[in-house]
């Protein structure tokens, strides 16, 4: 099976580690052979201050109309991104703000507390780097950074099912354990360009 | 007792209702005879992303070395801003992003998983308007959006007790709503304002 897979790198940083992960797993789907798009938000022009709010249009620079494209196109989208203060960075978040409108992630259903999940068919990957510990992130902190992704922006829009991968902790780790990851990484983009 | 209250809104929208929300608080602590400040970030210069991330410093536009100094000021906390994808948006994680720094909000001690809470002593309330009802919200969202906000910025960095009130739904409210929520809202800035 040859999927479309796009990878959203979204740390701002050109020289992130979660660069090197994005490529790592592109590297991976690649070799199976899949299709594979790559949207880097260190690289992309946009604003992702969604100014107005949902009172007033804001016009889509280019890149971004060119992301709700490849978002259509993509059978599995993967997002990597470190959590900051529990969540995805401001410009993760404003990406998603700009370009999942009503009419292209979701459609509210007129008179009805309902909506259509413009989505649906996809499935997605999270994979967050991490200071915190895992257990305090699951313990402490019920995972709240990645429900918001996974529930209340992928799920709502009906993205399922949303599989996360739990890079942890970064600060203060060895060359060692960030080699292993890109390995790992690289593998599971290989086993997701499978099919598998 | 007077305090210092400081009133943030997170609002990108200089129209919004949250701007709205935020003056009628306002005018309540003032009424009350406390100190007030607000920032208002549908209104003050500086770049959301943290292009750099923790790899290199990125320098603060002075509208965020005024921020820090008006949080380091403040003995209470209140954050007014809408839910979008269920968390805040991108402009108010920005500004936590680029501001909540370690050696302002907290830092971590050398050769240890601790840390020290620079914000201790503060106080915190924040005044969420969403589209979610309520109900869904805690039962399906586990009330992440608030979470991230409450537990992995503000007790982290030491502010306690975080308050939450909710003001939902929003998406097809009436004015009589809005307008008896605007009311409430000055009554809480006036019950703090006074200390109760």
């Amino acid at each position: 099976m040859k999927s479309n897979i796009l990878v959203i790198n979204g740390h701002p940083d050109p020289e992130s580690y979660c660069k090197g992960l994005s490529d790592a797993y592109i590297k991976g789907a690649q070799r199976a052979g899949s299709n594979v798009n790559f949207i880097d938000l260190s690289h992309i022009q946009f604003n992702p201050n969604l100014k107005y709010g949902y009172r007033k249009r804001t016009d889509l620079e280019d890149d971004l109309v060119k992301a709700q494209e490849l978002i259509r196109w993509a059978d599995h989208l993967v997002f990597v991104y470190p959590l900051w203060w529990g969540a995805m960075p401001a410009v993760l978040k404003g990406f998603i703000d700009r370009i999942f409108l009503p009419g292209f992630a979701m459609k509210y259903r007129e008179g009805s507390l309902l909506w259509d999940k413009l989505l649906k068919g996809k499935s997605a990957h999270l994979i967050v780097t991490m200071d915190t510990p895992r257990w305090y992130n699951h313990l402490i902190y019920r995972q709240a950074g990645h429900r918001v992704m996974k529930s209340n922006i992928l799920n709502f829009s009906g993205v399922s099912p949303v599989r996360v991968t739990e890079i942890s902790p970064i600060k203060g780790s060895t060359e060692a354990f960030r080699l292993k990851w890109l390995e790992k990484i690289e593998a599971l983009g290989m086993k997701q360009g499978k099919g598998q």
